[in-house]
């Protein structure tokens, strides 16, 4: 299955209801294990050729272009290792990766997507995402930590943002990671279990699975209320983590494909500069 | 032979000489290009842990570290190399890697160091700087792009930047990758002769190198002027791009074994927090 065939299989449709959808399951691809970890290999050299050239295009001012990763999902589901294995395999000079943590005093004292367009990738990168402005109407919807009319607010203004930042040439691909609370459950227990993994874990993400349920109604909200056509969210069964970074690289692959950034042509006489390097 | 070891023979000495540095020479190194190949793939596993740890230090809140590499070199000495294949081998959330260009007009209207102070990497970081404030006494100096008075000020702003930088926890490795100019030459030409490397080549690259005694001259200033014991200068042969990304691999190693992160421990109760993930 080639990349953009992939990308229509992950990508949600009307009355998509995320109960449906299988954590263990691996839609659109028929490989096991050693052959998603050998095809992620192999996409990875794929992706750096594209990334380059779409960073070349911008260095010479050719390109608006531009594509942002966001990633979203409950604790342990593997974003770290998506920015990792997928994110990772390309120039690090062209990608540009935000964290959002909780907001600071300052970033409070603004809108909630303040911080986040200042965060939006320039023409030529690939921004990341690792968290969102759908925080706000995650955490923050099952949180109670604003009134619910702001928290409706939030939907439409989220569309406008975004579509104002496909219109300036930003593919946007959202991406939630999806495990069970099974899987969520072994893999929290594995870094208790690990010293060099206590770090990774935070006794708030046992208050947060608590509210397993909230937070799946809460995603089945932004579902409905925020996948565009300018920006589709995707969800992705991720209990297996080899499937979720291979259809991750192949949603990354799609969006440049669709961009097809070429070597750009030179905006000097070639000739000439040949000869003028020769004789210095 | 040791990357603490290995850091000494890169790091200059007083009455260090530009001049007497062979472009081509490999100091501290026995092993010819397939060796260099494999000790940095062996490199990277090591760093990748070191980075790891100190990254988790920080996220518990109990390390003050971090890293602050600073990249200067001729045009294509491969500072962009060290970025993607020394830099790029670990995990992106930990590095932040900022790519100075001239300043713009708001970076104008403040001193200097007004950009460069707003990246100095948070605890748990690599920094990474390609290019620096070093460009204000470098082509800032050979260009006349300021007044004399205010590129001689300079040197001891930097200086005074850089210890309490120090102070605050951020070990500064500063780095020059040294090549000769016919190797840039041989450099310049390839780009010229392949279409897909149009977009690295710039006319301006030809007029930089038309000055290069007096860059190599206000590099020796730099040396003279601004290698510290809280921030030292390290040159690094760069006529084999295999051993300037080995060379820069031992460096950080160097910087993050002297800094010793470990794993922190739990500030939780790890047995209570099993039976409550387990109850959940």
């Amino acid at each position: 299955m080639n990349a953009h065939a992939w990308a229509e299989v992950l990508q949600i449709d009307d009355g998509f209801r995320l109960d449906d959808v299988d954590p263990d399951s691996t839609p659109g691809y028929r490989g096991r294990k050693a052959d998603g970890v050998h095809d992620l290999k192999k996409g990875i050299e794929e992706l750096s050729v594209l990334q380059e050239r779409l960073f070349a295009e911008s260095r010479v001012g050719v390109a608006k272009d531009a594509v942002l990763l966001v990633l979203q999902a409950m604790d342990s589901a593997g974003k770290g290792g998506i920015v990792r294995h997928v994110v990772g395999g390309v120039d690090p000079q062209g990608v540009a990766l935000t964290a959002f943590k909780a907001p600071t005093q300052e970033e409070l004292e603004h809108d909630f997507l303040w911080r986040v367009a200042k965060r939006l990738p320039e023409p030529g990168f690939i921004g990341v995402f690792d968290r969102s402005h759908y925080e706000d109407v995650l955490i923050g919807r099952v949180r109670e930590l604003a009134p619910a009319a702001e928290i409706e607010r939030r939907y439409g203004a989220i569309n406008d943002f975004e579509a104002d930042a496909a219109a300036s040439g930003i593919r946007i691909l959202k991406v939630m990671l999806h495990i069970s609370p099974e899987e969520q459950k072994s893999r929290l227990m594995e870094r208790l279990e690990r010293p060099d993994k206590h770090w990774k874990y935070n006794p708030g993400d046992v208050d947060e699975r608590l509210l397993w349920d909230d937070y799946m109604a809460a995603y089945q909200t932004v579902f409905d209320r925020t996948s565009t056509p300018a920006a589709p969210w995707h969800v992705v069964p991720a209990n297996h983590k080899w499937y979720a970074r291979l259809a991750v690289q192949e949603l990354l692959l799609a969006a440049l494909q669709g961009i097809d950034p070429q070597w750009p042509t030179a905006d000097f006489d070639v000739d000439a500069e040949k000869k003028r390097l020769a004789a210095s």
